[in-house]
């Protein structure tokens, strides 16, 4: 057995985008799981933008990643060794293992996840947390209706990804804004969206009076900043707008920008509801079969962005903000 | 029979507050109603925020006041000729009167008053516009339930000072927010709330975790702008945030603040809604009755600031801005 675990420890809190000096890597011996734990082998691990704003210390739905902790995410791995009746070796598992090759868990918040269903990697984006924020943010907060518009950024991304499928499947017409053309045509000719925004080309606001020329039903927003502005331009009465994140701002070292538009929701009678996936674990398996059978049925396309090698983290984990991943980003540890 | 009719047409577009140039005051000769007309003499004009955004030409909820055109506005008013069945000379009526001493009408649009169940002015306030923007904003789109914590800011205002004594009425601990010692200790004495916050005296995010420790459920948005800001930091679980106005910003030169906090709602699972008051129209006779009976009972004060001359049209407008109203401001253009 492998004695030593690497483990990415939060060395300070990062000031913008993170550095490699804001973490410790470092190396400690492996024990023998105590009574009740597992030891798992992470295999790949999930990169969120959410792990951004957990390196902050400020209040939030949870509490910051200690200085000298391991970086939090979520992972997959092998159990290795158990001392607990409810995991065998060999088992996969999904949970927060951390940023690091070995995990202990006491078997509270891991699940098992089977490999004969998906890959691996997809547990962490289409069917893991990702594509849950997804499904229910758009079906319960955004309540799309056949027929309507509905406009999603970061749409080439894990969730943006998911959200434009699911809407088309419910029958609406789906315009994503993504950055660059490889992610547009993707967007179009691989996921079926109706039209694609490239952000870094040209106007939003104007695209989206040519690309939704009925206004925005359903805003799904991932990104926040100057694109969460020019929708508001264009809202259509009634609209919904998901808040999922604001990717744009999380690295922000001046205060984050405020959407300038928002008294248009007045005049539109907008909606803007935030979205925290969490609420809705408890509903996740119907949710997780329902997406399954699109998978096998080929209505919804899954693609995941794996990088190797636990040392690249942090530079990896920084793709995530210049948009250099296409789908979702994984970090594969391990193989097996 | 008088004969001339003096009148506040728009010259061009404010930036910023608004000028007396920005507006030609002209006089023209009245003339007898043509069929299926009255004639209005205008008695008491409702000076009301929203007007400010009429005056800019940009997309909204109703076209912008043309330039030339009577500066747009609600009014009570007597009816002085008739050539309409529905109304006879001596009906005091209301509507989209304009700023000036006498309106012709349709008849559509306008709706009669009975001054004998309230003074003519109150029907400008709380029992006309801001009031039913007050009652549906808070009510369907706020839904309090008892002992929830409401905030309002402008809530000296002739829709703050509803809203406020509404939540009182349905249970909730409720502050408001509002410029000065004069109108905090109106609110907190007169109207109930219990307490005031005086933004122009420190820290109202500091405040709110003061009077509001177990975060905000209701916030019911009058100005936008740094207060905004400091209610998105205070934000209770699933609080719902009734999106009004925004009358910081109504006079920008620069771009709108949007809010940066924006993103708190998402921990908060908070929604934000747009409030347009025309959509509750039809609902608007059981919502006068409800409130004219707690008017009758005591529960329910209205304060009406009235300023006399048609002529001070555009510095009384600016008091709005400034915050030197007191309660509902209304010009007087004739005492009966």
């Amino acid at each position: 057995m492998t004695t030593t675990n690497h483990q990415f420890k939060l060395a300070t809190r990062p000031v913008g985008a993170v550095k490699r000096s804001d973490f410790n890597y470092t190396e400690e011996a492996l024990r023998e799981p105590a009574a009740g734990e597992v030891l798992i082998k992470v295999l790949h691990i999930s990169l969120d933008p959410a792990m951004r704003g957990w390196m902050d210390d400020r209040p939030s739905y949870m509490p910051p990643v200690a200085i000298n902790e391991v970086m939090r995410a979520l992972a997959v791995g092998r159990v290795i060794a158990s001392n607990n009746p409810g995991f065998a070796v060999g088992d996969h598992v999904s949970g927060m293992l951390g940023v690091q090759e070995y995990a202990y868990s006491n078997g509270q918040g891991i699940n098992k996840v089977d490999p004969k269903l998906a890959p691996l990697p997809m547990f962490l984006g289409t069917l893991g947390m990702p594509g849950l924020t997804a499904y229910f943010g758009l079906l319960d907060i955004g309540m799309p209706k056949e027929g309507e518009t509905v406009v999603v950024s970061g749409a080439a991304g894990a969730v943006g990804a998911v959200v434009g499928q699911i809407a088309k499947i419910k029958g609406c017409r789906v315009v994503g804004i993504a950055g660059g053309k490889d992610k547009c045509d993707y967007l179009v000719n691989e996921l079926g969206f109706d039209a694609a925004i490239d952000y870094k080309d040209g106007n939003v606001a104007t695209a989206l009076r040519e690309h939704a020329p009925k206004g925005v039903d359903i805003y799904f927003d991932n990104v926040g900043g100057d694109i969460l502005d020019a929708v508001l331009t264009n809202l259509a009465r009634d609209a919904r707008i998901v808040l999922c994140g604001g990717i744009s701002q999380y690295n922000n070292t001046s205060p984050v920008k405020g959407p300038a538009n928002y008294l248009s929701m007045i005049s539109a009678r907008a909606t803007m509801k935030g979205l925290m996936v969490a609420d809705y674990y408890h509903r996740a398996g119907s949710a997780l079969q329902e997406m399954g059978g699109w998978l096998m049925a080929g209505k919804l396309k899954s693609r995941e962005d794996i990088v190797k090698g636990i040392e690249t983290f942090p530079d990896t984990f920084n793709m995530l903000f210049s948009g250099a991943n296409k789908g979702k980003l994984v970090l594969q540890v391990a193989a097996e």
